[in-house]
């Protein structure tokens, strides 16, 4: 019996890892759809070597130019619309969100909805509407399956035991590229020296995110909604060498840690194959190679941007939503060279600032909320 | 509801820090017999506190010494016989069996057999009749709960997960009071400085089996039989701050570890509330204060105890029984300061050179290869 899926954003970091993981077990899995964005050739590759029933991308003119090369009976479709067909409409029992940012909502929503499992890299989308997504996958009885490897880690510890017996969990944040750096040093860092991440490789907004530690707070707001944790039992804490993932303790003060090398296939896989464990094309850990690992306490002055994730998540209602809508215009606008840096956490405290709280928010003011900041965000000058 | 227990070793260290943890939830736990040795004052102390049915003690003048000094209507026993209705005659649910060396082999059968789960602190029983205890518990359907907190760590990391998915355990080992040492200046040490542990505060008997490795070697053994794992699927890292208790790898290279203060009552408590945890009378882990973590790969030459712990293993039938039995009499004669600490690994080598292996032995062979390695190893001259 293999295991039937979905994959939204197939050529993004955790798209290809996560085929790179349906190549090595091709009897364990088949890819039923795949959306994409304008990468047409990877997007043509990907159709032939793994046969999808129905392949999405960004816009008509790459659905017009791959069409006469994926395979016949493969269906090409794009836009919204095609999100949402990739999403809600195969015989997918399970979807991996990898799409980047907010537009992972609808189409999460539209599986859930499908009664298709989630597996869910796209932390924007419980960060934005964590608590329709939470209520919308329990009603239907899918489980939210986490693939970053801090969520992975915890959910892996959570194993046969009970969260009411949880007094803690800790998410270990690497530092980002820029942890040997001062707050003054960072004023005039570069695009190039931002996205070079010490351990992980990745896409380049989560590159940025995980040096402004929006990435670490983020996945606390996740953290929050996933695991119904409140964030005072929510802790971050510096770990340079990304080995252990994560870890929680527990009332008796047992404490149960993942560790792994840095490689996302292990997490990813073992969202797909749950509870089920499989051998992965990964390199065992030795932690005697390694001989140490380091641990200091998280400093909020030096990070801003989770101060202000926490901030934001305790605030709940439409704050986390405007906490990450005004962060992805900031990081574009970083990478487009438009802003600096530290201008980042000036565009979302600003935002943040300006924004009127609404407690419990429909999706519908969601998106209102989300437009708004990134109106304010990409207006803002400096 | 209590759960009931009963304690053999109550007045040593693992005896001890049962009972304080029951001190600290009397609401959970009633302690129905308990036996020690020759500590009369603390055992009269245990049993007004306490207040067990049975008392069980070494002698029988120590019997008649403390009769009159517990609570009206509590039994006084002594001897083997004592030992035997502290383990399998009362009401209690659970044993905890905290004798210390291969005497605690007969009463923790005799549980097993009345029907009581095992909260196993005394690793021989294992080590000398691992195919016997095993047998027997699965028979009975008790459970074995283990209390070292080596085998608590892999218990625990085990929780929901399946071991035929599990590639590979790893045991942490401290490296003992010598581990700086190297083993040309092992030869004048004194049992003074033996007996000085660097994490753990326990007996003088397991300090020592710690300096020699020979504790790792009877954890690996034990691991072998509670786990059902092969010897090549059971390792040993040094890990000198013993934060990581030991960990557990599975086929996907994912890694899940178990992490404390080294708290001997958290492994006990464990072992008591299965599959529930309470709060502990213990300190938090505080990894950023710790700061860093220490690993290095096991050397074998350093310690030949080790070694010979696997050989006798793998060997199987009596050679583990004999291993242990060789090691405890060459410890109490390292302890009377009849024979050096490097003596120690001789006579275990010694008397596994004159061993005539049985494989597969019954009950007495086991007890006539345990007294056969007993003379041999007490004879021993230098």
């Amino acid at each position: 019996m293999t295991k039937r899926l979905a994959i939204l954003g197939s050529t993004g970091s955790i798209g290809t890892q996560t085929l790179d993981i349906v190549a090595h077990a091709p009897e364990i899995f088949t890819v039923e759809a795949i959306s994409g964005g304008y990468n047409s050739s990877l997007l043509i590759e990907q159709a032939n070597r793994f046969r999808p029933k129905l392949v999405s991308v960004a816009e008509k003119h790459i659905a017009d130019e791959i069409r006469s090369q994926v395979p016949t009976g493969t269906k090409v479709l794009y836009g919204d619309e095609g999100l949402h067909e990739v999403a809600a409409s195969t015989d997918a029992e399970l979807l991996v969100t990898a799409l980047v940012g907010s537009q992972g909502l609808k189409p999460t929503l539209a599986a859930i909805e499908a009664g298709k499992h989630i597996g869910l890299a796209n932390k924007e989308t419980l960060v934005s509407a964590g608590h329709i997504v939470t209520e919308a996958a329990k009603r239907k009885g899918v489980s939210l399956l986490p693939i970053d490897s801090e969520h992975s880690a915890i959910f892996q510890c959570l194993n046969g035991e009970s969260v009411k017996e949880v007094s803690k969990i800790t998410l270990t944040a690497s530092g980002g590229s820029f942890r040997d750096k001062s707050r003054a040093e960072l004023a005039g860092v570069t695009v190039e020296q931002a996205l070079q991440h010490p351990n992980w490789s990745m896409g380049s907004k989560i590159t940025i995110d995980s040096a402004t530690m929006v990435n670490k707070g983020l996945e606390v707001i996740e953290a929050h909604w996933l695991f119904g944790l409140d964030y005072t039992q929510i802790d971050v804490l510096v770990h340079p060498e990304s080995v252990i993932h994560s870890y929680l303790e527990f009332v008796d003060n047992s404490v149960i840690a993942q560790l792994g090398n840095p490689d996302m296939r292990v997490p990813i896989q073992y969202a797909l194959t749950y509870p089920n464990r499989y051998a992965t094309p990964t390199k065992r850990l030795d932690l005697a190679a390694i001989g140490k690992l380091h641990f200091r306490e998280m400093d909020f002055e030096r990070y801003p941007c989770l101060r202000m994730a926490y901030e934001s998540g305790k605030q709940g209602g439409t704050a986390t939503t405007v906490f990450n809508a005004a962060n992805e215009v900031a990081v574009a606008r970083f990478l487009r060279g438009e802003i600096t840096f530290l201008q980042i956490e000036q565009v979302i405290e600003e935002t943040l600032a300006q924004h009127d709280n609404t407690q419990n928010p429909q999706l519908e003011v969601i998106y209102e909320q989300d437009a708004w900041a990134r109106k304010i965000a990409a207006a803002m000058q400096f």
